[in-house]
């Protein structure tokens, strides 16, 4: 089968690979419906984190089930599927807490960009579909894998909820969803903080009460004017920045909280936060648990974070999906194999 | 009038100063029933703090109103009133959004410990009971004053509620007051860190489900045993030294939350706490926010955090206060001014 390698910063290539086979009695290997790139990918593509030897590459997907392991109970070959970035065990201490991301048992995937893939602790990682997904909710479901789940975590873990003021730094898919994601858990009003017309446009499609273009400080200002002088309640950081981070901490109001799903680097002024009683909360997305809740609103449309996608390529062309989101000219590429026609053919 | 003055450290001295007065016309005068000494008083008896001059000290009082300004509406002379340690005005956009520790025209106080008292931003700051209270309830209402609402605050700020494993760092007045805080919020289990006999006694009657006297990775280790070993969804950390943190950074589960309430220093190590989504909030505490609920429940023997006072002196024996709690032979100690009978007399 063919997938996704990555040989060195800004080489990612399209090349054949050996066919996933059920290794542990709790795999699944699933064909791939449609797979993305994520943000996190361009680390290496970018030369930021390294890439010591040609890597499989990928960890978002959804797919249909061919294979199971002996001892995988709920799913079966012909279920439509998608997991999160971070297969879990979804029965340990941690994930009966809802912390699927800690999972003790914790494994991980050789490369979603791929016509098939080996999925570990099935039962534990992979939701179903009721039915085959029609055509037009694939990149919503798809979505569901990490971006989705990403803006989700951000905004559960700073505490959104009915009547809150929220802010949003970040306007990448993440971002994106964050606005999403605040909407739907009720908060009153969802500031995006965007410069960019397109993304500003996809901020309000998800609901998005008002827009900051503003940076820096008159960003801060912006949002201060929006919310009684004081910052928004809750500040999704989306980005992972030192200057995401100083938004952050300028537009949350004293007391407030901070969501943090962009992965920080360096150490946080704690006793500057402390006399301020500013919160900060978040880490990588707990999928699974979050997963049932959020198929349930794609499917019924309640939401469609599938317009996050504004390019979409045969997955034979992945550099060129990689290079669009490199130089800014998508937000993020979706890729489909061919295998997804048989999968429906077969299946559907 | 008389009251308590640092000299220096470990020079806490009863000496006259000037009669309060109203100055502002939001101002109250009180008679202080009763005042006690806070641990964040010994940074400047220790000589942790600086003491370039003679100060009068305290912050943590209740009493009877003598006389109000003329702007103050909501207290009256003859009221039984008592105050957080940091006064607000309780209508601004921060206090209207529940956090009066960071009120935007926040005040102070000149030194509680003393026979009368000048209360700025009477209308915010003060809460009247009722009626006069009955004598055995003094000390459970002082508690109020700080160490009961920065319990509270310890446990709203990690998110306790009915269902959660809490573990408390530090045995304190403050910790102490987070067990009860932790029982009253619904928490299921609630462990106390404690290896001194008194204070594990004083944290059982406030309903701890558990005590665990280790401390370091052995402690560590005894709380995950109690948590199917995760560690606690919300641990309180009530001291605010490194040990401190590290040992509720320890005990805390992947996704829970840390309550702070202990001045942190030195900068935190956010990445190890984002990939193991941990999240830590707290600061100064809410105290005008939680005064009117937590005051019902003492005025109705639901809560009686007054027993973390066990030494109680005349004002006049403020110096040997502060040195019990110095060489902690006291947890906590109350003083009581002579005024006290006078006020009951004259309004009771």
């Amino acid at each position: 089968m063919y997938g996704a390698v990555i040989h060195a910063p800004g080489d990612v290539r399209y090349e054949e690979r050996p066919e996933p086979t059920i290794i542990e009695p709790t795999d699944a290997v699933i064909r791939v419906v449609a797979a993305c790139v994520c943000g996190s990918d361009l680390w290496r593509y970018r030369g930021i984190s390294p890439v010591p030897n040609p890597t499989p590459i990928g960890h978002e997907y959804c797919g249909v089930v061919e294979s199971v392991g002996e001892a995988v109970t709920t799913v079966k070959p012909g279920d439509f599927v998608v997991g999160g970035f971070n297969p879990c065990d979804n029965t340990c201490a941690a994930c009966r807490k809802g912390a699927t991301a800690n999972c003790l048992n914790a494994a991980h995937y050789e490369g979603c960009q791929a016509e098939k893939l080996r999925v570990p602790l099935a039962d534990g990682t992979l939701v179903a579909t009721p039915e085959m997904p029609t055509d037009d909710l694939i990149p919503s479901i798809l979505a569901l894998s990490d971006v989705m789940c990403t803006g989700w975590h951000a905004a559960v873990s700073a505490g959104v909820g009915p009547g809150k003021s929220v802010a949003v730094v970040g306007d990448g898919a993440v971002g994106l969803c964050a606005v999403l994601a605040a909407v739907q858990l009720g908060a009153q009003k969802v500031i995006a903080m965007s410069r960019h017309e397109s993304r500003q446009k996809a901020a309000t499609a998800f609901g998005a009460t008002h827009i900051v273009a503003e940076r820096g400080d008159e960003g801060i200002a912006a949002i201060q004017a929006l919310t009684d002088g004081i910052g928004a309640d809750c500040v999704l950081e989306c980005v992972g920045t030192e200057d995401a981070r100083l938004q952050a901490s300028g537009a949350v109001r004293v007391g407030g909280s901070i969501g943090l799903v962009g992965v920080p680097h360096g150490d946080l002024p704690v006793e500057q936060f402390f006399w301020k009683n500013i919160g900060i909360k978040g880490g990588p997305a707990n999928c699974r648990a979050y997963l049932p809740h959020l198929l349930e609103l794609v499917l019924n449309r309640t939401i469609n974070p599938g317009i996050v996608f504004d390019l979409e390529l045969p997955l034979s062309e992945i550099a060129e999906a990689y290079a669009a989101m490199d130089e800014r000219r998508a937000i993020k590429s979706l890729v489909r194999p061919n295998a997804y026609a048989k999968a429906v053919s077969q299946f559907g």
